[in-house]
C-alpha cells in the first residue's frame, strides 16, 4: 500500500464532498446518528484480532494495551450513541408563550451541527483518539461529517479502520461523504484542510507545536472556526506530608507504573512530582528510582518520538539545574526508551520555566520543596494542566485546603490518591484544561459532553409544532429531558 | 465630570485588583453569587427615574423605551441570580465508582469561573447590554470579576450605574475589585485591557470592526482567551407567497414598526426583506414605503452613528444596483435620522455582496426574487445571522421546507410570523449566530445560558465527599438537578 499525500485538488474535492454529505446528514434525527455509531462499533468488533495485530506492527505498543484501547473505542462509540439517543449530553430548552407583564412568544432551543470537521488522529492512541476515536465519534454524533487525516505513524491501521466506517455508512444508507480519510505526512495537507472555507471545526490530539499551528491557521481564516486541540500536559503530582510519611513506598510504586505505562506516551503521564524535603521524600525517591531502573526498555511509537525523547533527556541533563537519579542508559535499538528520573529544588524549578515542558516518554522530575508555602508558590507558576494529583490523607487536605484551591485555577481534573493515566469514559469526565493543555478549556475530548464541541444552539420562535425538530415538539416523542419553563421534565406539553 | 482615558498604569492596576478579588470571589457559592445579583437589582431599582433621565440626555432614546430597558436589566439580573441558585443554567455530573468490567473511579464534574472578564458596553443598550447588563450579570453569576470599559456615548450614566454596583458589592461584603469601571474613548485602552495576561475572557456588543479587532487581539496573546463579540446582523425576512397574498398590509405594518423602533438601532433590526415579484409584493412595498415615509425623524444615539447612517445611505444610493423607494429626506438636525427604503433584484443582490452589510439605522432593502428557487439560491449566499424571519402560512412552510432547512445553516434564531426585534430573556433564547454575527456561534448573550460563556468544567476524581464543592456532594444540599450515573436526579446519593 502507498500512502501518498493528498493533493490540493483532492483536498478540495474531499471537503466539497463532505459539505454535500453534510447537507443530507445534518437532517438525520439524533437516533439515526446513534444507529450509525452503533453500526460502526458492530462492523469494527469482529476485526479486533487483525486490527490489533496491525496496530502492534505499526505502533510497537503491547497487545494487551491495544486490546484495551480497542475495547475502549467500541465502548466510546456506543456510549456517545446512547447519549444522543437519550439526550443526556445536553438539555433542550422550551419557554412557552406567556403574558405576564408583556406578551412573550413561545421560544424553543435545540442544537445543530457545525458542518464538516477535520480530525487529526494521535500517534499514541491508534484506536481511541484516531480514525474511529473520540473526535470522529462525537462529530458524527453531533451530525457533522468528518474528514480524518490519517496519522502517518499508523496509516495502514487507519486505512483498515476507515474501511470499516465506510461499510457502516453504506449499511446505514447514508452518503459516503459522511466520513472520508486522507493521507498527509506534510503539514501542508493539514494546513490546506483547516484553511478550507467549508471546514467548520477541527479536532486534534498531539503536540503543542502542531496543535497551536492549526489553531493559528484557523483564527486567521476569513471565517474563524473552533479548534479543539488537546496538546498535552506535565500532570503535576503533589505528595502531602502525612500521606508521604505513611506510604512513601506505595505511592512510589503506583507512580512508577503510571510513568512507564506504554513507555510514558500518555498525555496524562505524571511528569512532575512535588514533595517536601525530608526522610520520607528521600525514601520515596529512592524507591521510585529503584522501580524505574528495573523497568525493561520499551519500544516507542516511532523513531521521531524516540529520538525526541533522547534529545529532551540530553538537554534536560545538560542543564545544571537538575540532577539525574536514574540516568539514560545506553540503548540497543533506536526505538527503545528507558525510564529517566531527575530531581531539582523548587527554587531551581521556579528559576527555569523550561523545566515545565512536557517530555513525552518515561521521564519524571522530582521537585523538592522546602515547605508547603514553597509548594504553593510553585503552583502559582504552573501553566494550565489536564490533571493535577494529590497524594494526601484527609488530614492533609484539611490542613492544606489552599493547595486544592490553587489547583482549581490550573487543572482540568484533580485526582485524589490515584494516578492521572487512565481516563474514565463517562459524562462526568473532563479531559481538557486551561491553555496550553488545550486551546479551549471549556470543552472535553472524553465523555459524551465532547459532542457539545461540534454543535451550536438554534432557537425557534413561535413555530407551529409540526415544523419543530422532534426534540422540541409538544409530544416529546422520545421522552427526552427538557427544561420547560425552567423546570426539568420528560413529559409532553399539553 | 471628566472621563479621562485610563492610563496603562491604571489599566494594569485595575486588572491586578480584579485578579486579587477573583481569588476571593471565585470561592463564593452559587447562592452567594445570586445574592450579589439580587442586591445589584435592588440598589438600582429606586434610581430608575434619575438613571432613565440621564440615559435620555446621553442617548436620545425615548423615555418609554428606556424604562422598558431598565426593567429588562433588573429582570435579567434576577433571572440569572435565580438560575445559579437553582442550577438550571447547567447540569452537574456525577459518575459513581463502578467495577463492571474494570474498576472505575468516582468522577464528578462542576464548573469554575474563567477569571477577570473585560466587558465592553453597547451604545444602543445603555442599560441591558452595558455596565450592569447581560455580560456583567452573567460573568458575576459565573464567579468571574468584571472590568467594564464605559461606552463613551453614555459615560455619565455608566458611572452612576457602576456606583450602584459598587454599593451592592460593599453591602454583600465582597472585595471591591469584584467590579471595576474604567474610561477609554481610545481603542488603545480596549487593546491594553484585552492584552493583559490576567484578563481571561471578553464580552462585547457592537460593530463588526471593533468586535473583530478585539477577537484578533485576544487570539494573538500568548494565552489566547475567548471573546464573545455580538457584532450585529441584517436579519433577513422572507415573505412566503400564500402569507403575502393574504396579509401584505399587516406584514408591512409590523415590519415598518420593527425597522423604525429606536431609530433602527437594534442588532435585530430587519434589514433585508425577500419576496417574490408580483402584485402582492408591490402592494407590500407600497404600504411599507408609506408607513416609513410617515414616520417622524428620530434622534440617533450620537453624531458618529448618525453620520455613519447618512454616509451608508448615500453610498447605497450611489450604487446603481438599488432603487430608492423612500429616499433620504433633508434633515434639520445632525442627530436626526429618517427611514429609508430601497429595492433591488435578487440577481443584483447576489452580484453585489456589499448589499449584505448592516446599515445601522432605520433602513431596509426589499430584494425581489423571480421565484422561490431564486430565493433559496440567495439564502445560500447569505452570511451568518442572529435571526431570520419567515412570514408564512403553515401551507407555505409545508411547500417550502427547503427554505427552513436552509435557514438553519445560517441563523441563530428563526422567527415565525413575528419580528426579530424584541429578544425574550429566557433560558430557551439563543441570541447569537454563525460568524460574522458573533465570534462564537456556540454561546448566547441573552438568557441564563449566557453564564456558560464564563466558566470551564473541572472534574474531581475519587475525592472525599466533604472536600467536594456543595453541588457535587452526596447530600446535594440545594437539591440541584444532576446526572448521577447518567440519570437526572435531584436526590441525595446514599
Amino acid at each position: 500500500m502507498s500512502f501518498t499525500d493528498a493533493t490540493p485538488a483532492a483536498i478540495d474535492q474531499a471537503v466539497q464532498h463532505a459539505w454535500q454529505a453534510f447537507l443530507v446528514y445534518r437532517k438525520t434525527t439524533w437516533p439515526q446518528r446513534a444507529q450509525l455509531l452503533y453500526r460502526i462499533a458492530e462492523v469494527l468488533e469482529p476485526h479486533e484480532a487483525a486490527l490489533v495485530g496491525l496496530a502492534m506492527e505499526e505502533t510497537h505498543l503491547p497487545e494487551s494495551r491495544l486490546r484495551n484501547e480497542f475495547a475502549r473505542t467500541l465502548f466510546q462509540l456506543r456510549q456517545y450513541a446512547h447519549a444522543v439517543e437519550t439526550g443526556i449530553w445536553t438539555t433542550f430548552r422550551i419557554n412557552t408563550a406567556s403574558a405576564e407583564s408583556a406578551p412573550q412568544p413561545d421560544v424553543r432551543k435545540t442544537y445543530v451541527p457545525l458542518g464538516p470537521v477535520a480530525v487529526f488522529g494521535a500517534s499514541n492512541f491508534p484506536f481511541a483518539f484516531s480514525t474511529a476515536g473520540g473526535d470522529t465519534a462525537s462529530a458524527l454524533a453531533a451530525g457533522c461529517t468528518v474528514i480524518v487525516k490519517a496519522h502517518p505513524a499508523h496509516s495502514r491501521l487507519s486505512t483498515e479502520v476507515a474501511d470499516c466506517i465506510h461499510q457502516a455508512i453504506q449499511q446505514c444508507q447514508l452518503p459516503d461523504g459522511v466520513f472520508q480519510h486522507i493521507y498527509g505526512a506534510s503539514p501542508a495537507v493539514s494546513e490546506m484542510l483547516v484553511k478550507h472555507p467549508l471546514i467548520k471545526a477541527v479536532g486534534f490530539t498531539g503536540s503543542y507545536t502542531a496543535g497551536k499551528a492549526l489553531f493559528d491557521i484557523a483564527r486567521q481564516r476569513k471565517e474563524p472556526i473552533p479548534v479543539f486541540a488537546e496538546m498535552g500536559s506535565v500532570n503535576p503530582v503533589f505528595l502531602l506530608p502525612e500521606k508521604l510519611a505513611q506510604d512513601a513506598t506505595g505511592i512510589a510504586d503506583k507512580l512508577a507504573a503510571s510513568i512507564t505505562l506504554s513507555a510514558g506516551q500518555f498525555c496524562t503521564k505524571p511528569g512532575l512530582i512535588f514533595g517536601i524535603a525530608g526522610d520520607a521524600l528521600q525514601q520515596f525517591t529512592t524507591r521510585l528510582a529503584e522501580k524505574l531502573s528495573h523497568t525493561q526498555g520499551q519500544f516507542m511509537l516511532h523513531e521521531g518520538i524516540a529520538s525526541a525523547y533522547r534529545e529532551k533527556i540530553h538537554s534536560a541533563t545538560r542543564r545544571q539545574c537538575t540532577e539525574p537519579v536514574v540516568a539514560l542508559s545506553s540503548l540497543s535499538q533506536t526505538l527503545e526508551a528507558k525510564p529517566v528520573l531527575s530531581t531539582t529544588s523548587a527554587s531551581q524549578f521556579m528559576a527555569h520555566p523550561a523545566l515545565q515542558e512536557e517530555v513525552f516518554g518515561p521521564y519524571a522530575l522530582v521537585v523538592v520543596c522546602e515547605h508547603m508555602e514553597q509548594m504553593l508558590q510553585v503552583v502559582g507558576q504552573l501553566e494550565g494542566q489536564l490533571t493535577c494529583t494529590l497524594m494526601a490523607t484527609e488530614q492533609d487536605l484539611l490542613q492544606h485546603r489552599h493547595l486544592i484551591d490553587a489547583l482549581t485555577l490550573i487543572a482540568g481534573r484533580i485526582i485524589f490518591n490515584g494516578v492521572p493515566t487512565g481516563v474514565r469514559v463517562c459524562t462526568a469526565m473532563h479531559h481538557g484544561g486551561p491553555f496550553p493543555a488545550t486551546t479551549d478549556s471549556r470543552f472535553t475530548s472524553v465523555g459524551a459532553d465532547a459532542i457539545q464541541r461540534f454543535v451550536r444552539p438554534i432557537c425557534f420562535q413561535h413555530f407551529p409544532d409540526r415544523f419543530l425538530p422532534p426534540e422540541l415538539q409538544n409530544a416529546n416523542p422520545w421522552q427526552w429531558w427538557r427544561t420547560v419553563d425552567d423546570r426539568l421534565s420528560q413529559s409532553r406539553i399539553e
